[in-house]
């Protein structure tokens, strides 16, 4: 009997920010497969098999949802944030496409979830106002050139740029010279936001500039969004500072 | 005494997919602004007072909402979706910085949501798997040829691209122009998705290609997903078929 395998969004860390549907799916599973710090922010369900795996590992750990599915189980992956940007769900397919034919018949569904640029927006105003680029910043699993023509491409657009997978301990100059590059193209006031662990015990966000910005002060658990020319910093209510981007776009011509 | 303001995301559109927060959040309002369909998925409570109001009409609702807050009430403002995504948390800013100076005195918040563009990703797989671009094409507010321009930016960094607010009855023809655009440069086998009213009982969503796309089937409640130059379509279980966008990105010379 083939079992089937459900893709969960957690959200971005706080409970309050887990939909119903993804609680659900997670309390219906037989077993959880997912990156061990993830699966240590489901509630424990008696009789429920937990599989955590280690960071990277994203293929080996579709392979093994998938097979556990064929054997019949009910099996959820864990994601953090949203499955589909940048997580689990990509991997998941990938497996399904090149791996064994019987992965075919199982019944793969996705629940999405918060992801974490839309919960850092959040804390600090309306950033993602108006259009936006999503980039992973990580060469992992493509060449650097490519995400210095997407860089370009975005900047070339006048796009707000949202960062994915800024910095790592193995990924230390990238981040830098993105920013290197952005500032070649944006005013140095343009508004930075390093927005670390969105919704977690120890969320830190911080407002800076292009000038200002620490690429030292990022690492894997932060995300990053530069505004576009349009992005605007404002004082609101005891000093509490806002950043958004406007709905009106005025065209200005160089 | 002033009050506070809370710019709610709903989610796509199943209750399932609201939060918590944003579901405490709505229950703890004195007041509820918002466009009249999105006030209409908020269950009723004794005692609340609803604030209806038209389509097209952000600014003004976010001016009222702001009045109500300063005048003591505890207001949520609802968007579909997520509020920072085109949705009401940019104008509730844009109110802030630019009206009357009490309203800087209110305590703003933004309770974010699973986007519509996440929830129509997770229904046909993980098109978002990489890098991505989102546009809105609406040009009420922006001038045509910006979006041409971020158009063109995001077809040069071969960006996913999903598309908000494509058609209307006030906006028939730029849809098919940006089609054409984009067909300039991907190939006509490149998937693409259109997703209407996602999550919400009358749902549907069609995967196509450049060449299949129907710009007529559009209308305000669709989404459209473009699939980079890696996007892949995929034919799972029973003939299920599923859109992917690999994690791996190889370098292409033109």
């Amino acid at each position: 009997m083939t079992g089937r395998l459900a893709i969960v969004g957690l959200g971005p860390g706080s409970p309050e920010l887990t939909t119903p549907l993804a609680s659900e799916t997670l309390a219906a599973a037989t077993d959880l497969v997912g990156y061990g710090p993830y699966l240590a922010r489901v509630p424990e369900r008696p009789g429920q098999q937990r599989h955590p795996s280690d960071n990277r590992e994203e293929l080996a750990r579709a392979k093994q949802a998938l097979e556990l599915a064929a054997a019949g189980k009910s099996v959820a992956v864990v994601s953090s944030g949203d499955p589909g940007v940048f997580a689990m769900a990509s991997a998941v397919f990938e497996a399904v496409e090149t791996g064994k034919p019987a992965w075919r018949d199982v019944d793969v569904t996705v629940v999405p979830g918060v992801s974490a640029m839309l919960a850092a927006a959040a804390r600090i105003g309306a950033p993602l106002g108006h259009d936006f680029c999503v980039i992973s910043l990580s060469d992992n699993l493509k060449p650097w050139d490519v995400v210095l023509k997407r860089l370009e491409a975005a900047v070339s657009g006048d796009f707000i740029i949202v960062l994915y997978n800024p910095a790592s301990k193995a990924r230390p100059w990238q981040l830098a010279e993105a920013l290197s590059l952005i500032a070649c193209h944006r005013a140095s006031s343009t508004p930075v936001i390093f927005a670390h662990a969105v919704s977690r015990p120890d969320e830190r966000i911080d407002i800076t500039t292009l000038a200002g910005a620490d690429p030292a002060s990022a690492d894997m658990r932060t995300l990053i969004i530069i505004g576009s020319s349009a992005t605007k910093l404002v004082t609101g209510s005891k000093g509490k500072r806002f950043v958004y981007t406007p709905r009106h776009v005025e065209l200005v011509e160089p």
